[in-house]
């Protein structure tokens, strides 16, 4: 398995849901950056399972221990790696779905691929909860983007199907939940303040390096820049930004390209939104298929679920961005100040 | 700027719209390949243009030349390049449009990056001619993937919002070009015959592969695999797929996965969808900038350009997914047949 | 700072002398193999400090803990992290060192790359302390390599210039010591049983990648391979290995190539030899410059320190070699059994 | 195959000895440098086969075709191809030899390796001819280098065990062409101008990153840096580099380091000397084996071959030190003059 994203900036996620500690190890993290460690805990706890009655019960406290690349609170430019204990894992609840995959889940084709040895408890290495770890080498890149004028913000769009009001979308989840039921729902992420001149072309573009880090968020079914899909029903002189000239800056009067032009920033907000499926693991009855025996069978999941992995996805969204924008920035060349 | 690709095997596409020639190295391809050539020469000549009227009436043969890699017809393992002559560039369409960048083009963004010295003539390196090497290098995994039982295929499914006939999505063409103007289109690529195993957890997931040179074809502005955006409406009830048995294979009764859980493919088609804008370029007069006195302007871009890129990018896709599936296979492990 | 090694077996190395902990994560090992921890522990033990009078006297148990990609004492396929606590860093021997560079050390070049902010307390990321999780990943890959026929061992050739019986060697370490200064030595490392077939040409072949990761060891000046720098001095009916059939096999009668042909093993055993500096940390008092001052200093360095390197470096280089032919046997496609 | 070096700057080599052509793709070359076509061309004809008697008499114009990434003679930004056509191979005098492997030729690994389908007529993609765009890549960056100050040089230290005059050396060389034989040599690479701060800790030290990229160019057996194999044999006290100021900047007294401390440049000169054996071909009768039939045999290997590589590996050298050093220039973030 190869969990490492980057190219300058390298971000190594390891642990699975019942191992004794997941973490990361950020390669070519720049010297000098201190790390608020009162607003990584903040970051980190809008993550964290357990906080109200629409997440999943399972609390665990997810304070990274920084074992190495931090000194006296700065970043000595040596890798910084991070290890959270996996301190409330119910490994009980999942033994018994052993050798029946649970449906929408890496049960059944991690099972093939790792030819029986890969530790699915809890998910293993493909959990959600391997999402902690990236939200710390996210909280540190934000901090670094934010002290050079960046703000990556994501907020959610709609909750099946629903957008509008908190109340209504958060009534939709209350509704699944008493079904024994999930629902998915659609984020949307905007980094403001970012300069011109991040990302390459064709396939170092800042599309694809958002993309291929925002897809290793669990659940992520689609990603779209600017107005994304609905472009493809648009006319080309709707669709395209007049440049204009505003307080001495190149700016566009619109923003339908999502702030990325050729792959590279153009100054304009980035702007992307990301489709999240519903929780795979729902309380009902399902229909799988029992390996060994090569017959079909029925399943039911115990343990503890999100009814909706996209509220918690927030921070992760948000902390995807921000690494794929530093380590953009890494290489662009453009100064960066600690 | 960095436009190379791939994990195992490395696509490195090089050239500008206007430079003596465009091209493709493939590193790591593996040995033993007999090439077709035809095969390639059918696939490029559905990417070319000038071949109707719905595409740009630029005329350019595209016929690669291979400098290295292949012996008697036959794959031998080292580097493989193919060249592609520019014969039939008129930059001077192009040259009155420098200082002025235009609107949803890569010229502003690569003057800033590359602090003058970018050769954005026809779209330089940014340029939509920059797809023909890679199709090139996909007609090559494609070749490889078929003898292995893997087909992919990609199609329309809508023009400027309007899906169902050919003849009717073709009209939405013709009136755009009429009007001086051009039109998106969404694009729907299945690969069947995908075994179960390839692809990674977290970041080297067959999404985030796929996703990554996807946004490498000019004009992309969003993705989605399986149900995708759709999947946020649903319920987890319904968005599941039930695993069940079908001549001794484990198999999905419905496909809203897409072909992929957890990174991984599962045996069932992979299926994804891509969202093309309205090419940038169009007739009619726009609002710009001049960067060098910085004052607004008008702008009206000559020369001859596609009204509807999403023609011409089916191939495109289909030779992205197939360099995507290949790079995962051959770090899969799983046997490769020649 | 980027520590990480090799391209499909990927080896991160993290921590300071003096930060919580040192350790690896090691991305993209098998599944399926069942870790000797007595094998471990002992190869560990090899290279700890403080086991004999000719080593440093700080003591540390450098038992690695396990974090993830390990259930029931066999690789699961997910990204294994191993961490050693830091438990007997005194670091106050080396405060006092701060702001006058140690001559032959990165003192002075950290400093000046990373603004300062680089924590080199006890020689911080670029320490020999730094080796302990290579040797953790090491004993891994050695592992691995034993169950599938490959037996990699380094040996001291000479010490100071002396080779020759055991004795003499070690009386030549306790003569620096005495004199409160160090000395070098010169390591063969042979790893016998390795299939044809592994490495690439150019640039990755075997010496590039052995080369690549050795250097990786602190205090390393020179590799060779085979004859190495004698081969400059032989003509080429000398140094050419002739070929034969033996027991049914093709081998060459003599290995002046060091079981590399073009970048590729050739069944023969691979034969390399390393240079190691002498110590640069010495108790005699030594001449440097206070950088804030400018100026001329004298410097004394305390702390403890082997008068020799050479000798715990031999399970790194088994480690560096052995992790060098894994990753090579990965991307070979040649069959690994585990 | 994979043939493609660097971490930032990145150096892809194709082509085969009888393919149609070699070349190189440079990817994220700095924009801006004004290419100088004259000191390339004697840059690259310092490398070329045919000059003088102590070569191959094989002529080849080698003089490159810039296919990409130069636009009116500076580089743009994007990737740079550059294409040198086969105009001379005469394959006959190597097809005689398929099925017997010349000693010392990566003709036998080649063959197990990819499973008979490389090319190896002349030497295939293993060919020294493939040092010809390596050095194309190695010019550009050279006259990079050079605008910054930095000058890289390499001279012929000994051939054949022979150190001192020109003429000596050469008729060393002269000695062997008329035994039908060939002679190594040691070449030693000096680079004065470096900034401090080049490299970076463990594997991607200046030191891996050099040697990682020299022994590209076969024939090479050994690298050492600074006093190398000699330090082996010294004391700490007589080793190490005192530090000192002069002229206001921290350097050191002597070199015993070779430039590099801690992986990263210290400003002090880059030093290093390269091991080359003798050419493996030879006029003399040589055994080998005849792979199909499995048994032993004769074998004469006929064509056109330089009694010593080492004159002609000088500016190959040179190239490799050039690139090893402008990638990690490219990542350091260092300021570098167009």
């Amino acid at each position: 398995m190869g969990s490492i994203y980057g190219k300058t900036l390298k971000i190594s996620v390891f642990g699975q849901s019942h191992s004794p500690a997941i973490g990361v190890t950020i390669d070519s993290f720049p010297a000098g950056h201190a790390v608020d460690m009162e607003a990584l805990s903040r970051f980190m706890s809008r993550r964290a399972p357990g906080r109200d009655k629409y997440s999943t019960p399972r609390r665990e406290a997810d304070v990274p221990e920084f074992l190495s690349g931090i000194k006296d609170g700065v970043t000595c430019g040596a890798p910084i790696c991070a290890v959270i204990r996996n301190t409330d894992a119910h490994s009980r609840d999942y033994d018994k779905l052993s050798g029946i995959p649970r449906p929408s889940h890496a049960d059944y084709t991690s099972t093939v691929k790792y030819g029986g040895f890969a530790d699915m408890s809890g998910g293993g290495h493909f959990s959600g909860r391997l999402t902690a770890p990236l939200c710390v080498a996210g909280a540190l890149c934000l901090g670094a983007l934010e002290r050079n004028g960046v703000k990556v913000s994501a907020s959610v769009e709609s909750i099946g199907g629903v957008s509008g009001s908190e109340e209504e979308m958060l009534s939709v989840i209350s509704d699944a939940r008493r079904d024994g039921d999930s629902v998915g729902g659609i984020i949307r992420c905007v980094a403001d303040g970012v300069p011109v001149g991040l990302g390459d072309p064709i396939f170092d573009g800042m599309e694809n390096r958002i993309a291929s880090i925002v897809f290793g968020i669990p659940g992520v079914r689609g990603i779209e820049f600017g107005r994304g899909f609905e472009a493809a029903s648009m006319r080309g002189s709707e669709h395209n930004d007049p440049f204009t000239v505003k307080d001495g800056r190149v700016v566009t009067d619109t923003n339908n390209h999502g702030g990325i032009l050729g792959g590279i920033t153009s100054g304009m907000p980035v702007d992307f939104r990301v489709a999240m499926k519903p929780t795979p693991s729902i309380g009902k009855e399902q229909k799988s298929v029992n390996l060994k025996e090569m017959r079909e069978t029925e399943l039911t999941i115990g343990g503890r679920h999100d009814p909706c992995i996209a509220l918690r996805a927030l921070p992760c969204v948000e902390a995807a961005c921000a690494i794929a924008l530093l380590d953009a920035w890494l290489e662009s060349g453009l100064p960066l100040a600690v």
